[in-house]
């Protein structure tokens, strides 16, 4: 080893050890006749200290070395005058007496602190300088933190990880697949996972009886700021289950690593149906950190003339708590917000109730004390509160209004990236209706059963029928999804007639998943966790790029490595296809 | 859950109890007024019982169940008239009371058996039916236990996994690569990663320290019987390090999985240089679990007048013990082995050593008693043994005596799967000559470090540059490689040039790297383990494809999804590709 501790673990208890320690150069200082140095590692920060008077030449080699530098030194543990109470080694310093240069560096394009001063681009350019930052270390060595105990948690509970294929079959499971023509097997395309679905429920038909696998899966979408051609997964199933069990287990998952990352306690979680989730917060993956649920007030505002309301299949109010100390331009503000075109509604009402009891609304010409008053009962206002009216288009009014309590919740700081509110959505439809089609898809995927209850619906009421799928959602973000699976032939057929598939079409893509459940398949289900999403959320950021040691940025691009990349004819002509 | 046991937790201790259990039908039969059913699932397997007198709607019922039916039953725990202690289950069964059928099943195309009937062919196509079979589920469970440990020791000695991205960039490394079209960058191209080499090199750059990652690696080679197209790396990198701490580490994760998997102690492994094994066994990874080392002959054999010997560059021989009592048939049939096209050599030369203390030999016209007592001498021959001699051009002859070698331990059973021999091999060449390319290619690749020693005969002796670079055999396997990586700039760009990399392939290829060399790389090196391999040997076999879930052929299709296979039309345009 060129290093006999690292760079976070030396203190009081060494004083007087000889030590030889390497690592980057953070800083450098010349006080007077002194020169420190801040020397970095992955595990801390470590002070030299050189004595011009003492050994002058070392000094002035030190004096030369530029940020960045690796450097190997030797030398006595010493204790500091000047102690910095807040590092595992700031009573300590190294009185060096020697010095080797290791590997010198040119000065980096940002600086190499928490806060640095490189923009997005260069910062993905030159990825392994800001990994080199602490918060980005920080990102990863958390990242490698949950798998481990995932894994542990898994493990523990009789899961078996096993590895699924990446060159597959391309199936249209929703989005668009990469595809890798063969060379073998001249004009044939392998395609990369969208997800190990259909393997992880053959393992199941194979009597795996419960499986896992923390893998990384594909999928050719055009990128929104926070998506990832590849991303990972935390992928199980298990069988022999019910609904209920496959809650208990990854509920169980999450608790646990809530604890070992977060020092978390969560009891038990809790549980809402999606229609729920849409009634009280127009979204099926709800941040239940804070109230502020939706009041539906369809009844008690028609009738009053008000021709926006009157002609409105839905009308919702959210209380904002103590928001009457909103102002007029604040509140404008508002109202520009809810017009933008990321949530695209026409406009918003407001009425503030104030603390000395009155009220006042931008309909008060419509809406009297009284009216105002039945309002305030109705979404539970009280003095200094401030309610928030939208209406319109059941659906799209919804979702607007979602949108609005988030942004009122980030106004007011009501999200703490450092709480944690877990919960289950339940009872998902089974089929969405897929306008540009003309037809119903499936809502989580073809695999998933719907009650038994709710077959028969099939037929008639597609719409109604509810499926055995959950999510999982954390602080407003689905961290997780699954369902129970059909395990019987024919109702996989019956559903796959639903979705649209010929017979032909179904045979095709899968043929070798419907003949697996002739022998003798078990009842199975499971869940997928998007392991970005939940890295991003315990590191208390929005964003998963930051959780990803190499990400691609939102062409698909790898900027580091300049990739994708054009590619040699001959390449091309040994697996016999061309540019057109 | 649809149980309340899996089928391998029963014993006496649970007599009386009620229980419900899931699983699959092994195999079924009447004794008199009893119909006993072996119910199986992963953990094992439990006898139900259903007497035709006291139930008799049951029994019937349980009479018509097929082979890999899935059931659910509940009953009572008994102890068994007639136990069967090799298994835990062995002293109870089921008392049935009541029977569900939960999926029927087709009779399977062969037997769920340990030893099955069906071809090769037909078990990869029902790949889901051979995984129920005990021997596959046990390899797929060794895997698990495999990776799981190897997480534990390297968890434990500081190592973070890391992901890195598997669309990454064409760069020819030795093998072909698979290659992506990108939709979103028209006409340009990902390729899926030989390994994370350059990656794992870039994090040693961004100060991660210490590196893993279990991982899927891609080659588009043309695939010999035990390839796989896609493969598992255990994948390691360490800072600042000397070759030495990195056998030291992985030596100790060898000995820990050898510890925890096969309960197998092994103190310090032992080291050979390159030119010993080549000398002493004529593979670069030698298997030494039992001895049959190389004599060179060469000095003793020359001036008998027997022209074979006389013209030959190197003449070397391997003592057979015991092996006089082979026949003239058997040794003929050695001959042959020799001729054949896999080893290629031109003929075989033996000496018996007779227990009466004469000896004989193929070519006593030309060697008399004398010389062949020299011989003796010199091979350590005794009473008994045998000397199979080889001769011609060296390095040729060194590989047919090793597969001799090898070919000898097998007739006489002297390679014991459950017998662990590891062995580190280092001082690799740094260069091996290419004869098609008329250059040499990088031995292990571009980025191992040329020993300090030995920098100076790149330029005149570039064969005798010898490298830090090391690889950890196992019973005959190469199992893991890596070295001690250039981290100077200016040494990486000579070594490029050296293996005729011009400057601007030079930047195209590797230009990030070389790049991220400046901004103060720390020395550093690493390891690679074959995880499939790796796998196989522990399972005590030589074939890593039932250590993979779900292999392909050898022409690289996954028989049971029927992969790769053509592609929509509309996929290609988009991709702004097309088939020639």
């Amino acid at each position: 080893m060129l290093r006999t501790h690292n760079l976070g673990e030396l203190n009081l208890e060494n004083i007087n050890e000889n030590v030889t320690l390497s690592g980057w150069v953070q800083k450098s200082r010349d006080l007077g006749g002194m020169t420190f140095i801040d020397l970095r590692d992955r595990y801390g920060i470590t002070q030299l200290v050189f004595n011009l008077e003492t050994n002058s030449d070392l000094c002035l080699q030190a004096r030369k070395l530029g940020r960045e530098f690796v450097i190997q030194v030797s030398g006595r543990v010493i204790e500091r005058s000047s102690k910095n109470k807040n590092i595992f080694t700031g009573e300590i310093e190294i009185e060096v007496n020697k010095l080797i240069i290791l590997n010198p560096s040119k000065t980096p394009p940002f600086t190499i602190e928490t806060n640095s001063d490189g923009g997005d681009e260069l910062k993905m350019k030159y990825r392994y300088l800001d990994i080199r930052r602490e918060p980005i270390k920080e990102n990863l060595i958390l990242r490698h933190k949950v798998s481990a105990c995932t894994r542990e948690y898994l493990n523990q509970e009789g899961f078996i990880e096993v590895e699924t294929p990446y060159l597959i079959k391309s199936t249209p499971e929703g989005a668009r697949d990469f595809i890798v023509p063969s060379r073998m097997n001249s004009q044939q395309f392998y395609a990369l996972p969208q997800s190990p679905q259909t393997f992880k429920q053959l393992l199941m038909v194979a009597g795996m009886d419960k499986y896992y696998q923390i893998v990384k899966c594909f999928r050719d979408e055009d990128l929104r700021s926070d998506r990832q051609p590849e991303f990972t997964q935390i992928d199980c199933e298990m069988s022999f289950i019910e609904q209920e069990d496959i809650l208990n287990t990854f509920e169980g998952l999450t608790r646990h690593i809530l604890k070992k990352i977060k020092d978390v306690n969560i009891d038990k979680f809790p549980r809402m149906t999606y229609d729920t989730a849409m009634e009280l917060y127009g979204s099926d993956k709800p941040d239940i950190r804070f109230e502020m649920k939706f009041v539906d007030l369809t009844n008690d505002c028609k009738g009053n003339d008000f021709i926006v309301f009157d002609k409105a299949e839905f009308i919702v109010g959210i209380n904002v708590k103590e928001g009457s100390k909103f102002s007029r331009k604040e509140i404008d503000k508002l109202v520009d917000y809810v017009k933008s075109p990321q949530v695209g509604s026409s406009g918003l009402i407001y009425c503030k109730f104030n603390d000395d009891g009155t009220s006042k609304s931008s309909v008060d010409k419509f809406f009297d004390e009284k009216s105002r008053k039945k309002w305030a009962e109705q979404a539970l206002c009280e003095k200094g509160d401030l309610l928030l009216i939208m209406s319109g288009e059941k659906e799209k009014t919804r979702k607007a209004m979602s949108a609005l309590r988030l942004h009122m919740a980030e106004l007011l700081n009501l999200r703490n990236p450092e709480e944690f509110a877990p919960l289950w959505v339940i009872d998902f439809p089974l089929l969405e209706w897929n306008e540009e089609a003309n037809r119903y898809n499936a809502m989580h995927h073809p695999f998933t059963s719907p009650k038994k209850e709710d077959i028969t619906k099939l037929e008639n009421d597609p719409a109604a029928v509810r499926a055995n799928a959950y999510d999982l959602v954390l602080n407003g973000n689905e961290i997780g999804g699954g369902s129970i699976r059909i395990h019987d032939k024919k109702l996989q057929k019956l559903m796959l007639k639903h979705l649209g598939f010929t017979d032909e079409q179904a045979q095709n893509q899968f043929g070798f998943l419907t003949e697996a459940f002739e022998y003798g398949a078990p009842p199975h289900g499971g869940v997928a966790f998007g392991f970005d999403r939940l890295c991003a959320i315990l590191g208390g950021s929005e964003s998963i790029r930051d959780f990803i040691a190499f990400p691609k940025n939102n062409s698909g691009r790898d900027i580091m490595i300049d990739s994708p990349s054009s590619i040699d004819r001959a390449q091309l002509d040994e697996l016999n296809i061309k540019l057109k």
